[in-house]
C-alpha cells in the first residue's frame, strides 16, 4: 500500500489479497537462498499477474534478497530495482518479466519443461536437477489464449513439478468478473489433465499449506490451486472493489486499513522489527537446502567430471568447441535447394554437436524442416527428448521458450510460418526485453508459398519483425547464406533471433563468381560489383530476391550498365557495423538504388530514398501459383532492370 | 480429392472426411437460399478449418450457389472464385476469410452475438432475425488461444443459437494429434458453460442428424458436438494418416479411393447426375424458408416502416442523418485533455446518434474511456446492450468484433492498450483482408503511460500496425484532431481503423492561432508556418508529439529560424492523397526535417531522410514518470530545436 502510495502509481489490491499466500509460500515451502539467487536448484517461482508486483518485491526484502527498503520505496522510479512490473535482470529473485497477461503462465510450463529435461539429462545418482516451479496467475492470466495454449501443453506433458495458484478474486478492471467470465477454471484445467485444489478461503494458512503439499506430492500431473481471494483484503472501503487494483487507496484509506488489520505503526514502510527478523530467520533456515544440495553437487561433480564440466558449459552459454566444424558447405551443384531445407540440413548438422540447441515447431515440423532425425521427441516418459511437439499453439511455443532459456542451459528455437510470428508477437518482444537468447525460424516468408494464399502470405510481418528493438531478423538468401545465418544466430548470447525462410527452392549461388556468403555476418555484404567497383545502380534483395537480383546484375551487364548487388539479409546487424564499412558497401554518392523483397515496402526507404525504386508488395498477396503471383506483383529481373534504369535516371535529373 | 489433385495443392483429407457431416447440414438442418447468398436471415456457416476449402466449394456448388464445376476446377488459380483458403468477397456462400487457425470460432461467436443483438433491437411480432450460426473447428482451431477466448465469452453470453462442429481426427500434421494434445475438449467446452454432444462415427448421418436437432433444441447455451471423424476417409491407403492432410493424394490413391467408396465413375470432377439432381432440388426446398421470411419481412416492414427504413440504413452501411452535428468541439481554454478523454467525449456524443456504433474493450473499459454512458451492457439478459465487456482476451475481441461486423448494420469497436494490439494482430489483419469497417481504440500509446514500464510502452506497435496494408492508422494530436479523427473513421466503409491515443493529458492547441483540426482529413497538413510559407525547417510528428513541436516552432521563431509544424496523423491517408498537396505539405526542395514520435524510429526515413533528424525510440521504455521519461529519452522542445538547428546545417552541407 506504502509503495503504491509513494509512487502514486501501481497496483495494491492483489499484494494486499495473497500476501498470506506468500507467507505460506516462503515460509515453509520454497527452496530459495537470498544470498544466491541464482542457485541453480532453487524453486522458480513466477508472479503472472505482474502487476502486483509489489508483493513479490516485499517478500523479497523480507526474506533477505539484495532488495532494501529504500529500493522500495523507489518503486516505479528510473533506474530503480523495483520497476512497475517484475523485470527480469533488475531485481535479484525475480525469475522472469511479467506483466503482458498470461506470458508467466507460459513461462512457468517452459520453466517445467527446462528442469523436466536437464533432470533427464543431467542427474546421475545424485538429483541435482529437483526443483518445483510454481506460479501465480490472475483472472486476466486464465482468460488470455495463451495460458490455455501452454495449460494444454503442460497437461499433456504431466509436468507434475509444476504448481500453479489462481487468484481466484472475482474482481477485473472492469468490475466483477461475473461481468464477462463464467468458467470454471478447475473443470477447464481437470480437462487439461492437471490436478485442482481449491482453498475457499486465501487467508486459510493451514489450508493453503495443505493444498501446497498435496500439489507437491502430485507428481504425475501438473497442479493448480484456486483460491478464493478478496482484492484489497483489509481496506475497509475498498476490499472487493475493481478500484484497489490499479491505484493507489488513498493516504486515508491506508490509514483506515492499517487500523482494520491491527498493524502497529501508521508510519509508511513501517515492518515490526520482530516481524522482519521471523521472516530474515526463516529464509536463513530454508536456504539450508541450498548448503545441503551444494554436498550433492560436490559428490556429482566428483562422480561424473565430464558431465558436470559439460553442464557448466551449457550453463555459462558457451559452445561446444569445434561445433562450427559441423556447418555444411554448399555449391552450385546443389542446384535449387529451398532456404528452409537448407536450414533443416544446418539444423541437423549443427544439432549433433550442441546438445543444448532444442526445439521444434508449432505442429509444421515437415513444413519447416525442423525435427533433429534419429533424436527422440519431448514427452511425458521421455523428458530428455529435444525434438518438441509444441502443438498449434504458437503464442504458447512462444511463450514456453522463454520460459526454457530463463530455466538454463538449453538454447531453445521454435518454428512456424511467417504469417503466424502474429499469433507470438508478446513473448517475442519479451525475449528481447529480457536478452534471451532464444531462435525463431519462421518458414513460408513470402508470397512465395503460393497457393495457400493472402491469409497464409506474410507481407507485413517482415517489417513487423525489423521494427522489435532488439531482435536479431535474418533473411538469407541461398543455402550458404543459411548456413552463415545460423552460424550468427548460434553466436548470440542475450539477443533472440528469427530466420526468415522461404518455402520454395531457391538457386544455389555459385560463390566462385560472386563474393562470399560469410558477409552475412556483417548484416549487408557486396556480393556482385561493377568491375571497377564504381557501379552506376545498387541492386539491393534480402531472401528469395536476391537470385533475382544476381540474374538482373548479369543482364544489367550485357546491357553495358555497371551495377552492385548488395545482399541484405539482416538490416540491424548492417546498422551494427562501423560507418565505414556502411559507406562501403552503400557509398552514399550512389544514390540509383533498387530494393527488391516480396513484403511490404515499409522501412526501405532508409536505404532507397529519395531517388531510389522500392520493389515490394503494397497489398495482401493471393492464391495461385509462385510463378503467376510473381508476374503479376511485378518480382522478376526484367522488372528489376527496369526499375534500375528509372533509378538512374531519376539520381541524374536530381 | 480431383480438385486439389489438378491444382496439385491443397488439403482432401477433411472434406473426404466431413463430406457426411456437410450433407447433413445442408440438406437437413442449414437455411440457405443460393439464389440470394447474402438473405438476412440466412444460417451462417463458417468453416473454421479453412483448409478444407474443398468441403464449402463443393457444397456450395451442389446446392447451386453461383458457382460451377469450372470454378471447382480452377481451385488456387490467380483470380479464381475457389482460393486455396476460403475468402470472403470471392465465393458467393463464403461467410468469412478463414485459415489462420481458431479466427472461424471467433468470428461465428461474433455472428451470433450480431444475431442476438439485431434480433433484440429490431424484432417486434415478426422475427425478422432468427438464425443460428454453425462453424466448423479442427483440433488446431481448438488448440489455438483465440478459441478459448472467444468459447469463453460465448459461454457466459449464453449464445444458444451458435452450434460447433469439432472434427475430432485425431490427427495434425506432425501426426496424430497424441503426439501433443491430451485436452478433453467436450470438458474444457462445458467449462464455458457450453452444452456437448458426441458423435462416435463421423459417417452416422442418423447421430449427426440428431446431435443436430438436440443442438438447435438448446437456446439456452452454445453448443458443440464433438464428431469423431477419419481423416482421407474412404482412401484405402492414408486414411487416418497426416498425409491425407495437406498434400494431393496422388492420381493413383484417388482412383483407389473412388473404387473403395463404390464411386461410379474415375472421371475428374464427376458428380453423378442423380446425385446433383438430388442436392439441387433438396437446396430449393430448403430456400423456401426464404419466401416464408419474406413474406414476415413485409409484414415487418407494413407494421413498423420506420424501424424497417432504419435496419435498411444500418446493412447499407449508411451513417445516420445529421451525426456529424453530435461532434464536439474543444478550445484551448478545455485546457489539457488527454486524446484517449477525447475519444470518450466524442463516443459517447456520436453514440447517441450511430446506434450501430457498439463495442467496448478488454477489460480496461475506464482506462481507454469507451463506456457510452447510460446504455446497458450487452449480456444474456439484455443482448440489446451496446457496452461490451470482451474481457481480458484481446484476441478473442479482434476475432468478435470482425463477426460482428460481418453479421451486419453493426460498426463494431474494440479498446485496449496499444501494447495488447500485439495480441490481436491476426483478427486485425483479416479485418482489412476482408474490408471490414471496425475500429481499435488503442490508448496508453506510448512511453508516456509512465510507471508501468517496457512491458506496457508501446515502441514498435505503431511502425507494425502502419505496416498493414490497408488498416487506416490515425494517431491524433490534440482534442480537435480526436474529433476529426473519429469523423474520418465513422465515414470509412471498407477498411478497419486504429485510433492510436494518449493516456497522458495534451494541450488543446489554439485552434485561432494554429490551422484547423480538419486537416486531420487530410492525413497530414500544415498547422502552423513561417510567415512567408518558405520555411528554412519542417518540423514532423503525430500524437502527443505535435504540441512539442508546436513549443519547439514558437521557441525557433523567437530565435529567427522560419520552421513549418506538420502534424502527420495517418500517413497512409496522407499517401492516398494527389501529389499536388503532398508536395505543398512537404515540398522535397525543403530537406531539413524534423520528425518526433515517441516510437520506435521505423518508417519514418520515409518522409525524413537523408539529411533530416529523426527523433524517436531505439530502444524499449522504462518504468519511471513520464516527465523522466521524456527527460531520458530526450523528447522535448528543447531536443527539437537542436535537431532542427542540426538538419538545416546538414541540408545546407550538402
Amino acid at each position: 500500500m506504502d509503495a503504491v502510495q509513494k509512487a502514486d502509481s501501481g497496483h495494491p489490491g492483489t499484494p494486499m489479497a495473497l500476501a498470506p499466500l506468500a507467507y505460506v509460500l516462503w515460509t515453509r515451502h520454497l527452496r530459495y537462498d537470498p544470498a544466491d539467487p541464482n542457485w541453480l536448484n532453487r524453486d522458480r517461482f513466477v508472479l503472472s499477474a505482474g502487476h502486483a508486483s509489489m508483493l513479490i518485491y516485499s517478500v523479497l526484502y523480507l526474506t533477505g534478497y539484495d532488495l532494501s527498503l529504500d529500493d522500495l520505496k523507489q518503486f516505479r522510479q528510473w533506474e530503480s530495482k523495483t520497476p512497475g512490473h517484475p523485470e527480469y535482470g533488475y531485481t535479484p529473485g525475480v525469475e522472469t518479466t511479467t506483466g503482458p497477461l498470461g506470458q508467466g503462465v507460459g513461462n512457468s510450463v517452459g520453466m517445467a519443461v527446462g528442469e523436466a529435461h536437464m533432470a533427464a539429462v543431467f542427474n546421475r545418482d545424485q538429483k541435482i536437477f529437483d526443483h518445483y516451479t510454481y506460479f501465480i496467475a490472475s483472472d486476466g492470466d486464465m482468460m488470455e489464449g495463451v495460458s490455455h495454449e501452454a495449460a494444454s501443453f503442460a497437461g499433456h506433458a504431466k509436468l507434475g513439478k509444476l504448481i500453479g495458484f489462481y487468484d481466484d478474486n472475482h474482481i477485473t478492471i472492469e468490475g466483477d468478473t461475473a461481468l464477462t467470465f463464467s468458467d470454471d477454471t478447475g473443470a477447464r484445467f481437470e480437462a487439461y489433465g492437471w490436478h485442482i485444489q481449491h482453498v475457499a478461503d486465501a487467508n486459510d494458512l493451514d489450508a493453503l499449506d495443505r493444498a501446497t503439499q498435496a500439489a507437491k506430492a502430485e507428481t504425475s500431473r501438473p497442479s493448480l490451486i484456486v483460491v478464493r481471494s478478496h482484492i484489497g483484503y483489509g481496506s475497509p472501503n475498498k476490499h472487493d472493489t475493481a478500484e484497489a487494483h490499479g491505484s493507489p487507496l488513498g493516504q486515508d484509506e491506508i490509514t483506515l486499513t492499517k487500523k482494520a488489520l491491527g498493524y502497529p505503526s501508521e508510519e509508511p514502510f513501517y515492518v515490526a522489527p520482530e516481524a522482519l527478523k521471523y521472516w530474515r530467520d526463516t529464509a536463513k533456515k530454508r536456504a539450508k537446502a541450498h548448503d545441503d544440495w551444494n554436498r550433492v553437487y560436490d559428490a556429482y561433480k566428483q562422480a561424473n567430471p565430464g558431465l558436470e564440466k559439460e553442464l557448466q558449459r551449457r550453463l555459462a552459454g558457451d559452445l561446444p568447441d569445434g561445433w562450427e566444424d559441423a556447418l555444411p558447405t554448399f555449391t552450385a551443384k546443389d542446384g535449387n535447394v529451398a532456404s528452409r531445407a537448407a536450414s533443416g540440413v544446418v539444423i541437423n548438422a549443427i544439432g549433433k554437436k550442441i546438445p543444448e540447441l532444442m526445439g521444434g515447431s508449432a505442429d509444421l515440423a515437415s513444413s519447416t524442416n525442423t525435427i533433429i532425425k534419429g533424436e527422440p521427441s519431448f514427452s511425458a516418459e521421455n523428458y530428455a527428448g529435444r525434438n518438441f511437439h509444441f502443438g498449434i499453439r504458437e503464442h504458447g511455443m512462444g511463450s514456453i521458450m522463454n520460459g526454457m532459456s530463463l530455466s538454463g542451459g538449453i538454447i531453445p528455437y521454435g518454428a512456424t510460418f511467417l504469417i503466424f510470428s502474429d499469433y507470438m508477437r508478446p513473448p517475442v518482444r519479451l525475449a528481447s526485453i529480457m536478452d534471451r537468447h532464444v531462435i525463431y525460424v519462421y518458414t513460408h516468408d513470402s508470397i512465395g508459398l503460393g497457393e495457400d494464399g493472402p491469409t497464409h502470405q506474410p507481407v507485413e510481418q517482415l517489417p513487423s519483425l525489423r521494427a522489435i528493438p532488439g531482435l536479431v531478423v535474418l533473411r538469407p538468401g541461398d543455402a550458404n547464406e543459411v548456413v552463415e545465418a545460423w552460424k550468427v544466430v548460434m553466436q548470440l548470447k542475450n539477443e533472440p533471433a528469427a530466420l526468415v525462410l522461404s518455402r520454395q527452392n531457391l538457386p544455389t549461388l555459385d560463390r566462385t563468381k560472386y563474393a562470399s556468403a560469410s558477409g552475412v555476418a556483417k548484416g549487408a555484404y557486396i556480393l556482385a560489383d561493377a568491375e571497377d567497383s564504381k557501379p552506376e545502380v545498387i541492386l539491393m534483395a534480402t531472401g528469395s530476391e536476391l537470385y533475382l537480383c544476381v540474374n538482373a546484375y548479369e543482364d544489367l551487364k550485357k546491357q553495358g550498365i555497371k551495377a552492385r548487388v548488395v545482399s541484405m539479409p539482416s538490416w540491424d546487424i548492417f546498422e551494427h557495423q562501423d560507418e565505414a564499412y556502411r559507406r562501403k558497401v552503400l557509398p552514399p554518392e550512389i544514390k540509383a538504388r533498387v530494393s527488391v523483397e516480396q513484403a511490404s515496402t515499409f522501412g526501405w526507404s532508409q536505404y532507397v530514398r529519395p531517388t531510389g525504386v522500392i520493389i515490394g508488395m503494397h497489398t495482401f498477396g493471393a492464391s495461385a501459383p509462385l510463378k503467376e503471383l510473381q508476374k503479376k506483383f511485378g518480382f522478376s529481373p526484367d522488372k528489376i532492370v527496369e526499375a534500375a534504369r528509372e533509378a538512374i535516371s531519376r539520381s541524374k535529373g536530381k
